[in-house]
């Protein structure tokens, strides 16, 4: 695979994410079925809610994190200035795209390079996990933590992309102990995420015992990969296949749900994946994840400019104040404490 | 804040929820899970059923209540001539709109004197109990009471719509051991309400316990004043926001249910928030409730005239009336004590 | 109260259920949550399958039977023949329409002398129960059964009809006595069903304990007679009232579960309200009842000819075997008694 | 009955089934209500899969099977050839349509004969089990599978379908002992299966016991008989008494599961009516089945050619083996032992 067909590839994703019904059908992410129980006398004041948080052992003003999306083209370097940005401004954490091209091509490599616009807030850089089984290792992956100046490291679990992804990478056997040795050799934190498909208690057990130290659902209700692909591909029989599979995966509250009341839960959860708003995210936070993460649903905003970022920014923010107001929870503790959130199914 | 802010707002109010559409999007009163269990042989003759009730220690003739809304101006002046000239006529309780203002100014408080009109029901004043926390004490609500010849007072808990209303007032804090004090220094009853998303049993004891002696649910499924100051919002921001809690709140069945199954509910639990016909209030009180109140549904006939409110009343009346035939219930203790009402979800 | 205006009332309701929505809404009879658990090997012939019942100590072909209907005008008597031969040849049972008018008037009495055109079937008289508190009795019920030559009478619930009746009668205490007195003089067979809203277990434990011999459940889900007397109140207020009624009363499957599943079921149990095909029939019969009333759905035939009635007759037998086949009962005793009835909730 | 009749209907069926609204309504096969739970980590890769069977003693290359269709006039014939080529290409089991007629007529006969085009595979010949009460028996059934070379033989229950046909045979009685002995005489395997309605558990275990082999569920969801045979209906009280069948027969998805966790579940259990894709078969076969068979929903492509099958052959396994890499099972015992299959209800 040339370097060219990555960047055609990154700048595709981004046209087809921006423009088409690329969400999951007959899915959703479970937020839906929860409910907030309201507090009529919360006993707070509005202007003293705490909203922040710790995140790879950096501050942050919200618990919120910009999930892995782009990098290696121009377009996608200008995308990543927006977001860095408006993430410093705010307090957010940032995830960058697939750090991979940034190893194999120098001038990509600049648009995975944002700590001029982001000095202070985490920011994690990403692979592809099943790269280990194509030639990527520990090294590599220093290397990438390097030269992006990143707080830690997230591997993603991307199966059935790889699938319906005319040039996929589909040998996912072993990565288990490729990922921890990755993390056993990083001297960063090392992460995994999914991509849409969401990760389910049995797999995260694995890799917190293979030392990942924090784990990012990125479940079913948002973002469906398979969608993505299928307008990418040119071979009519995956084509058609995708149609069956449109409903995949593990619901991103579910996911949280279930993570969180494992045994050992991961010492960090990332709830993300079709989260669109504060108030999934303050659902989320009171499921058991420590931050929530948003995609694809920033996305139009951090095409557009860092203003309309920082706006998008603001009503999130103020989307999760008003959830912890109206049960009245002073801080991300109250929230994830509380016993306001309340199943319509049970 | 002027006086003409909130001459506007209350003016404003009445024309949003007139001509909008404010109800909340996603949730409903929770009234339409619960179905009557016919009784095919009432035994009792139609005409011999007794609706009649005590409230503040007056007798109504039916167990309703016009819940508060307005006053101030001229129209809401108007409006309140209709309501008390036709709840005296019909026997319903009477509850005035937020009169802050009458103790602020003395044109708007004749607005809120309506003895002349409604000389022998219950009448209760109302006020914001966050006004607590902005100046307000036991002294004005006395004021308040004797200038409107009420038989109680009722402080209402608007915690979400204070957030959403540009110019809201959003310090919620300490206010309980205030409404204590107001309970505790007046010589009539004090009550609690919410204004469209419900009290929860754990807010209601501790009401309860700072001697709160009546407590109106208020709850979801009715008319949603986060949609109502969406309205009014000049705060883009806030506006979109609001999309993300349209279907805030508790819903009204569902509150009366639990504060009436509460080890010790409140002495008189009205129910209200939604509430549009004579078979939901019938509900209301075959789950606990002693009381119906009924808000927006009736201001369209509250503007048009007495004889209009006097035509919605004897229906609401009647379809209460049905209800206790069609089950053979002859009194409101019959209605109360039902084995006939079925949850549709058990 | 006139026998014209009974007459136009009779007529009145032809005309309004032939032609209006008279349907409950948000309601249904229930017979959609079952169903029958195919037998792929059935084991029997089908034309071996015997469906003949008995009702009313005489043999019927089916356990069919037409629900009270008309009787009074000259078009009721047109109906009443076209009912009483097709019902005769099918062999079904018949049921009249309120006899009342046929003590009043001479004229109107013929119509509910069926005998020359169903000399050998079931036939049973009816009235309403409520005629009881308004000068009827025994006495008169007697008169009924001999002028009808009927082999049982019948006596109908109808409070909610009656309240929704500009002239209705809505005395319904103290009915209990009096139809233990009507069952305790008469020498034939007394019955009682309601109109469309169900009897519950309750009820029918009183009404066996009356003395009463068979009951028909006419529960909710088919006709709803609040519908029926809107169309013709001329009470604004009680039009606008029966709105909140339309999902008022029992659905028919599940009053014919409950009451036969009582300790002390009814020795015949008829199944009515909304069964418009043989596959609820089946059901019916499945779920405990002896027999299955027809209203409404076959007005339409009735009112068009013997022949159309008798189309529709073979149409509804055929139902019942090949539901009867399906599940490879030979008879009825091993349909009532079939474990192949599932209910979708379970 | 004379061949040419069976000739056209044989036509007929083929013409319908292609053009109509042929499926059951109301009723679903019931794998939309189950998920597979996806393994984020599957630890295999995907080129590694292995989807092999044994069917009648042969391996397959995938555990699929042609339903029975069609064959006894040249239209069949050419279909029939397309079948068999396409399956032997791909490693399918082929079962043949009904083939009576190929005892009764010579020229029919050739329309079943296809080892020429699948030499290899498992081929099942197939006859209405009714016709063991009209004249066929033990002899007639190794006829045709010498006739045909099958490795089998399947016995189809269509009850239904028989009474909705004009010229249908309906005497079902005694059968079971007539299978039992057709089972005892024949040297090859002997399987029953439904047409479109489903084998419940205690159907299955007197078929097992009566010495049946592999039983092919056939259930609802897909195809409905009743419809197919109320386009060919003269009759129109059968065609009206069709509407109240629509929603007849046992789900599938149900069938399977309960067939295959019976105390004594069938040797080899086969799930068929209305699978469409690979992921309801992976479901099918995660449910317990061992193959999974396709009917109506290839008939199309059967039509069209034998490439056209062959496109579709290779979309279905390849919807299989993501499925199975979705949850990381390696081989069919691996899907079938999986745990990660979850019903939405539970
Ligand atoms: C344009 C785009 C590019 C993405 N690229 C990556 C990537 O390089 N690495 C990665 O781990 N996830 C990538 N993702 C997946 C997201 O991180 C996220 O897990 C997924 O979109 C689900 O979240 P959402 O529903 O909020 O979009 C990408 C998503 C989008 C929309
Ligand atoms: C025009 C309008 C004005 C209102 N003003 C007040 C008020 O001043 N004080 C108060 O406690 N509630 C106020 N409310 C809330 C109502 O008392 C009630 O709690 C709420 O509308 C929910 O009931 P509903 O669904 O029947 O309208 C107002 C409602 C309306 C529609
Ligand atoms: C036109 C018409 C007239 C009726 N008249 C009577 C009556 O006189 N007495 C009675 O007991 N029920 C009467 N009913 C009620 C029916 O007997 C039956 O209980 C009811 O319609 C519900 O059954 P359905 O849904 O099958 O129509 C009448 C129904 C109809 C449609
Ligand atoms: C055109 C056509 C012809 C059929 N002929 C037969 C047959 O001869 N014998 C048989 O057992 N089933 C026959 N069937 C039924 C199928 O084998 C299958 O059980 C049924 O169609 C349900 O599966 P499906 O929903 O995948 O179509 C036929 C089905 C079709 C569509």
């Amino acid at each position: 695979m040339t370097d060219r067909s990555i960047h055609n590839r990154k700048d595709e994703h981004i046209h087809i994410t921006l423009n088409e019904q690329v969400q999951g059908k007959g899915i959703s992410t479970g937020f839906e079925s929860y409910r907030f129980e309201h507090q009529a006398l919360p006993e707070i004041s509005f202007d003293s809610i705490d909203t922040s948080a710790t995140f790879l052992h950096k501050q942050v003003k919200v618990p919120f994190l910009i999930s892995s999306m782009t990098g290696g083209t121009p377009r996608a370097h200008e995308i990543n200035r927006n977001l860095a940005s408006a993430a410093e401004e705010k307090g957010w954490a940032l995830g960058l795209g697939s750090s991979r091209v940034a190893l194999e091509n120098k001038a990509a490599a600049a648009s995975f390079q944002l700590r001029e616009e982001a000095p202070t807030i985490p920011i994690f850089a990403n692979i592809g996990a099943v790269q280990l089984n194509y030639g990527y290792g520990p090294e590599e992956c220093s290397q990438i933590v390097r030269l992006t100046g990143a707080d830690a490291i997230v591997l993603h679990l991307n199966s059935m992309q790889e699938i319906f992804q005319d040039e996929g990478d589909t040998n996912f056997s072993g990565l288990l102990s490729k990922i921890a040795k990755v993390a056993d050799t990083l001297s960063v934190p090392v992460g995994v995420k999914e991509v849409g498909f969401g990760i389910a208690p049995d797999t995260c057990s694995q890799l917190i015992g293979a030392g990942v130290q924090f784990i990012d659902t990125a479940g079913a209700g948002g973002t469906s990969w398979i969608e993505v692909e299928k307008y990418r591909s040119q071979n009519t029989i995956k084509q058609r296949a995708a149609s069956a599979f449109l409903d995949w995966g593990l619901p991103t509250a579910k996911c949280v749900k279930r993570l969180s009341g494992m045994p050992k839960p991961p010492d960090c959860l990332i709830a993300s994946g079709g989260i669109t708003n504060g108030v999934d995210a303050a659902k989320a936070i009171a499921l058991g994840a420590d931050m929530a993460g948003y995609g694809r649903s920033i996305l139009p905003e951090a095409v557009d400019s860092k203003e309309a970022l920082l706006q998008r920014f603001e009503q999130l923010e103020l989307e999760l104040r008003i959830s912890m107001f109206g049960i009245g929870a002073q801080n991300l503790e109250a929230l994830k404490n509380t016993d306001r959130l309340i199943s319509q199914n049970a």
